[in-house]
Parts: structure tokens; sequence; C-alpha cells
């Protein structure tokens, strides 16, 4: 298989390093900034390229992974070609490739990428949708080169799990920060927070999160939550926060 | 060591069973619930008791954990034993044992326990504070039966530890939960976040959540923001939410 990947940020260098990882063939390299495209073409042992009229047309998928608002755009650079063309995007309807390749579709991973820390693809949940079966069926078998848990999504209900996802993922992690700040302020090191979160997280692999809510909120704990708000009494934008979240968590176990 | 276990929860489980394992003989068990006294008692082969009287008041440490509000009864009850007192709670300050025992102090876990799923103690870190130094040094070898990590900790910077902790972790859970019940409204399972939510808690563990953060509040993506914002219009209390965590990511990235 000839994969043409348009994009070099953290998911276009993932999935293509996964990708040929799996005897794919990265062809091409495209981004708007040419350094990026040359170090990520050199990982793949990819020909890098800007301008489009160098697009090789003859390609068998064209994976894009570059910023919702260029996703239209590069689409409108992708008329025409033989292959099928997918968007990476959790927040973008698959009616933004219409037009482009014959079949397109979404390959989307729910996971969270950074360029500095290796993740194995091959347990992330790939959510996709194709514009016919047949297609389809096609971006299916290429999702599971990459992993073993593919499911057919929606758009819909992609735009849910991006949501959700913020949820789970980016605000969890500037709790993850406040706590860390609060640390700081008090001459106590992050890393006596650490082995809580990764067992925080552990806890839910096995369990629901409603099951192994612990802490002062689910069991009305007054006093506690008083103790806490009066800690944080030069800080209103926690107290709000500890408020609007211990709120949330009493309603929940109602 | 002749340790005497007060409590039989979820922490007072864990701690004396991995004395045990350490070699420690837990040699009593109360509970305010007989039940839960005589189970604990049989895994760890300790005498159950319910009755003050019955108090062997010969062992080297009695290691109190139970809920914060019935610690103060307890302590009354353990006036002029010989060995040490401990206290397991991240909210309650030392001063609450005083009077209790000749050397008192705390022991206190920064981790979560549930009944159902063991946890490595070796690394979970250990916070103690002792009435003296010599106290303290002791209660130091207490702990590190139990945990390599082990660090003295003022009786002020374990609440501004045990606030952080309801940040990090019992907040990040509701978090999950949040975003497992909006998949539920759309048919989706709580299985495809599990993946996201591991790898968000691994990152932290060899970098800072505020160089990892991801998400459109930290891009100060507006578009996606709305977009979110209007698939969360019939929850205000998620859409609240949803607004003051993204604020919060991005007055700390300014």
């Amino acid at each position: 298989m000839n994969i043409v990947c348009i994009g070099s940020g953290n998911v276009a260098t993932h999935l293509a390093i996964a990708f040929k990882a799996m005897g794919a063939e990265i062809i091409q390299v495209w981004s708007s900034d040419s350094r990026n495209a040359e170090i990520l073409a050199a990982l793949t042992k990819a020909k890098p390229f800007r301008r489009w009229e160098e697009l090789d047309r003859s390609a068998d998928c064209y994976v894009i992974a570059v910023k919702d608002d260029a996703i239209a755009s590069v689409a409108s650079h992708l008329k025409g070609v033989k292959g099928i063309v997918l968007h990476t995007s959790g927040a973008t309807p698959i009616e933004m490739l219409s037009g482009a390749g014959s079949g397109y579709g979404v390959l989307y991973p729910l996971q969270t990428f950074s360029k500095t820390k290796a993740v194995d693809l091959t347990k992330v949940p790939f959510c996709i949708e194709g514009n016919n079966p047949e297609t389809l069926e096609k971006i299916a078998v290429i999702a599971q080169l990459l992993s073993a848990n593919v499911s057919v999504v929606s758009t819909e209900q992609r735009m849910i799990l991006h949501l959700a996802a913020v949820f789970a993922s980016n605000f969890s992690n500037h709790l993850y920060h406040l706590s860390g700040q609060l640390l700081e302020q008090h001459e106590l090191k992050f890393d006596l927070l650490r082995p809580l979160i990764l067992e925080t997280a552990q806890k839910v692999q096995s369990s629901l999160p409603i099951d192994v809510q612990t802490g002062p909120a689910v069991r009305n704990d007054q006093q506690t939550m008083e103790k806490h708000l009066d800690l944080l009494k030069n800080s209103p934008e926690l107290q709000q926060l500890y408020q609007s979240l211990s709120n949330s968590i009493k309603k929940s176990h109602l």
C-alpha cells in the first residue's frame, strides 16, 4: 500500500511511522513547514514536498493529519485522486472531504500524542467512517494495519467522543497541573502525586469511575470540604472549581 | 514489631496486610463493626475486638485508620499506652493525638485504595510526622517497612497534599465519569476512552502536566470550543464546567 502523508505534527508522525512499520510505503510527506516535512520524510524514507503540483496522484491512500481548519484547503487539492482520502480529526464532519478522491472517510485515533513519547498504537481505539459501505470496508482494512481496536463511528458520535476526550484527558491533565501548582506553593514536589494519578487512571481500566469515586464530596464530608475551601481562600478560581466539581460529584451520587 | 490495627476499611486493610507481609505481627484489630474486624483479623491472624477494655496496651505501635471524625474518640482510649500511636489521615493535624502514647505521629499514604484492587505499597509516597525527633525516627523505620518512598511532611503541608489529591484524583475520576455519561447517551462504550485516560496519566509520570497539555483550550481554538458548548446545550452543568476549566487552561498558558 502506498500512502501520502499530509501533515507532519504529532498525529501525522505517529501514524506515518506505524504505517511504515506495518509494511506500507509512505511515498510522500506534505507539510506547510518544509523542515518538519523533511524530518518526517527522512524518518519514513518518503519524499517531502510543499507545492501541490508535486503531489503523487496515484497513491492508494492520502492521510490528512493537519489542523482542523486546514482540512478543507488540503482537500481541495486532492480533487480527482484515485486513492482513498482520510482525515484524522475528531471534530470534523466526513463531508468536509466530499469531492476529494473517489472514496473518502475518517480515521480518528482516540489518543493523546506527544512528539517525545512513543504510544503503542495497536491498543488505541481507531474510529472510522466511510462515504459508502465499499470505502468503509477498505478503511477498516487500513485501520486494522495499525490497531486491533477499530470501531465504526458516525460523525455525530465522533463529535461526542472528541468532546468526552476533552473532559477525560485535557481537563484531567489540567487538574494535575493545578494540583502541582498547589504543591509548588508549599515547597512540595509533584513526584508525590504521580503514583496517585497513575493509580486513579488504572482503577478505571477495569471499573466504572462512578463505582470507585472517593474523596470528601462523595462522602458528603462537609467539614473537610470547608477546610479545603478555606485553604483556597486566596485562589477564587480554584475555590470555584472545587465547589462546582464537588457539587457535580454530589449530584452524581444522589 | 507488634501492631494494633484500629479500623477495618480500605486503608486499614491495605496497611495491615502489608505490615504482616513485611514480618510485623498484627496482634489486634479494632472496628466499630465487628464483622469487618473479624474479616481483617482473619486475614492477618490477629484478634478482633470491639470493647476498649480488651485493648492490648503493650503493643509497639497503634495504627489508627478510621474516619477522620472518629480519630479523636479513638485517641482518647489510647491514653498512656507504651507504643507509638499513628493516624493515617491527610486532613487531621498531628495534635489530635496529643496525650495518646508517649510518642505519636502521622503515617499518611498518598494513594487511593479500593477493597477490590491490590496496590503495590512499596512505591506509594508515605508522608510522616512525629511529635518529636526521636519519635519521628521510629516512625520513619515503621514507614520504611512498607515503602521506599517516605517523606517528612508537616501538618500544614499534609493538608495541602490532601487538597491537591482531591484535584488530581477525586476530581479527575469524576471527569472520567462525566465523559462516560456523554458516551452512554450516544450509545458509545466507556471502553473507547480507557486507553486515553491511561495514557494521559502515564504522560505526566515523566513530564510536567503544563508541558503536555493538549486540546482546544490550550490552542485557543474558539471554533471547536463553540461546537463543544453547543453539543452541551442541554447540560448547563457540563457547559459551566467546560467553560471554567477551559478558561483556567487558557489562563495557565498566558
